[in-house]
């Protein structure tokens, strides 16, 4: 007996490509309201009917005024004109005539024939002097245009404001309300069937903690996991384990590449362990099982799950994680999370990376690509949790992001390392 | 008619302190399912009553051994040691017998009288050899618990693994779970009034853009407020624009006070703004404007609208956002968030702060500390963008974040400034 042949490891660079090449995204597009949209992905360009602002407004509670009026205003001899409008934000005054001043307030239409803004500030106001209207004295002429914001300033009537593949967030949704849009046209959400495997896995409330049986464990991995479905937009079926009968794993499958645009499982994809489903998945469709070259994370599948219903046949994608909790928590973060997103239409995936020196020291150098969990210390540096066991999430619970160590590399204290904050990775 | 006086203007530090130590987390706690408690903030400390690993147990896929029997073992003259037993992760195996050895997989618990795990990429195996059993054939004698994971060494049974007042995420629910946790104690979900206020603001669908009336404007805030109010975890009422009428006004926030924590408005607390929401609180409550030194988001309120419910009396918390819809989306971001989490028992309301060098100028410093909207570029610096107006959320949308920046202060490339990315602060 020989042990199992080991494929090379795969690159994550390009494991990612992989997948990306695979995320077509062929979503159907769906309208809605802009108040429910938060996290979607916009399906079409947004490209403005209108002004912002609509019209010349004013940026400042104070005086509108005809700048002739002032040409001659000094601090020795100020002029003094009649308030003869008030324009609040919302109304619209009326035209403005010569030697005359209008109050006006912050968001307020400039009236016709006022060419600056005063602040009222730089304004002394008497009461009523000139036919019962309060008079204005002024110190000084202000320049041209002097805080009024010109129509179309922030937007322009046809520009376009949000591109297709946008990813929707509080801001994207105010600025599309803020141009009259109350639905928005987005891909639809994503369908998510979640399978667990693993003969250990027993779940949190069904067994106490002191009737666990030699060798069981809670299953945690669908817990973060559909968390994190759920964050990226997805609609989750959490359709539990893997049955253990081969026909029944089969039916499974099939059922849900129906109704599903991915099939995530975690566990079973290791090249020693023995399980149903990828024999299930290879006679259903395809899978290719993956060594990733990175640390935690190794083993990995994709594949493909075909279905018939009625005349049409299709396909729903199929990912394997690995069960270790860590492993399975980076390898959604660094593939599935990208995958989902290019599936929603979305070009740039790509997590930021922030340049941040190590507070800490590795002395072991590690044959993968390594992703190491950090916090962010108050001296601008990064620390280091103890213990990177994969097993358990104290790590990642810890941490605030993870270093990018490449293949081979010790680090020594100060070293600029790439730090990918979970905030970034997880939003 | 003199001015309004100019109140001094407020640090931000010091406001921010202030809604804090108003912000007393009294809000009563409950109990969900560790499944939905994505977002939700522990109300008490969690401690393990398991140990994990819950016994010793492999971390590679190979051969668990007694190193005495292999005391002798050298590449020039291997031991051959029968393979007694298998042992897959979720089953336990018996006693290892002197003279034997046990195939073990990944997870499996380690057998009694094992003391290392040799990992099979390190081992030859010949087919049944003794007793109908391969045999397996060694190398060297491994160092001592050589892939053992101990039990307890990721969490050890009595260990708090989350403290009160933790915010939960995906990590955090898989570390739950793996404790065997279904159901997390939290704190409920603050219920949060919105109300809107302005005369010029027509809500999205109403009207079409053709149709606006002269100063008309959408109403955009209720959209990123909602969205951004969702996010921390509160239950949105969107009770519309606030009421026109004094009498009614009164009535629509008392009834709002009596079923909810907090009364959040936008518009309306400028100190020329005329309408019936400020008189409204204070004769309900308290109120307090302020005028915050920053830029954007000067004018801000804080107050207390009381109310009686049968015998009992009680005060939910009021803040009014300005109007302007980035200076509402920055001091949202500012001192909402913090005074949110914080009322949900968040300890850490702070934002992670990152260094990173500006790669544009600012020549005229402002009176104000500023926020400037930037985006990071690729060099590994900050763009800014060119119209920071605060009446349209075009920079939020293009921009990933906003820099710090001291009062009086000019910019140079390259000076490094106070950046807090918008993944930090809407998360």
């Amino acid at each position: 007996m020989s042990q199992p042949t080991r494929a090379p490891l795969m690159v994550l660079d390009d494991a990612l490509a992989q997948l990306l090449a695979a995320a077509i995204p062929t979503l159907p597009t769906e309208s809605v309201p802009t108040f429910e949209a938060d996290g979607r992905v916009l399906a079409t360009p947004l490209t403005s009917v209108l002004h912002v602002p609509p019209q010349d407004n004013s940026s400042m509670d104070g005086y509108a005024v005809r700048r002739a009026d002032l040409a001659s205003a000094s601090a020795d001899a100020p002029v003094s004109l009649p308030v003869a409008q008030r324009i609040a934000a919302g109304h619209a005054g009326t035209a403005l005539q010569a030697g005359t001043v209008a109050r006006i307030f912050t968001g307020a239409p400039v009236p016709e024939g006022a060419d600056a803004i005063v602040m009222q500030e730089d304004v002394a106001v008497a009461e009523a002097v000139t036919n019962g209207m309060p008079t204005a004295s002024f110190k000084a002429a202000p320049p041209a245009g002097a805080w009024i914001r010109r129509a179309g300033e922030d937007v322009t009537r046809g520009a376009q404001v949000l591109a297709a593949g946008q990813r929707l967030g509080p801001a994207e949704l105010g600025l599309a309300a803020s141009l009259g849009l109350a639905e928005l046209t987005v891909a639809r959400r994503p369908r998510v069937a979640l399978f667990s495997t693993g003969d250990e896995l027993v779940m949190p409330g069904t067994v106490p903690p002191e009737a666990m049986p030699p060798g069981a464990i809670y299953n945690s991995n669908r817990f973060f996991l559909r968390a994190l479905l759920t964050r990226l937009g997805c609609e989750v079926s959490d359709l539990g384990i893997v049955p253990d009968q081969r026909a029944a794993t089969l039916a499974a499958l099939a059922d849900a590449a129906r109704t599903h645009d991915l099939i995530l499982t975690s566990g079973g994809v290791s090249v020693g362990e023995e399980d149903h489903i990828k024999p299930a998945v290879q006679q259903l469709g395809s899978l290719a099982l993956w060594q990733i070259a990175m640390k935690p994370g190794k083993p990995f599948a994709y594949g493909t799950v075909r279905h018939a219903e009625g005349g049409a046949t299709g396909a729903a994608h199929f990912i394997g994680l690995p069960g270790n909790p860590v492993s399975s928590f980076m390898t959604f973060l660094l593939l599935v999370r990208p995958f989902l997103l290019r599936l929603q239409g979305v070009t740039d995936v790509a997590c930021p990376v922030q340049a941040l020196p190590a507070h800490f020291e590795v002395t072991k150098a590690d044959k993968r690509r390594e992703f190491l969990r950090v916090r962010r210390n108050t001296a601008g540096g990064l620390d280091l949790f103890a213990n990177q066991s994969s097993a358990v999430l104290t790590s990642a619970v810890w941490g605030d992001g993870v270093v990018d160590i490449p293949a081979g590399s010790t680090i020594a204290h100060g070293d600029v390392l790439r730090f990918l904050s979970f905030a970034d990775l997880m939003g």
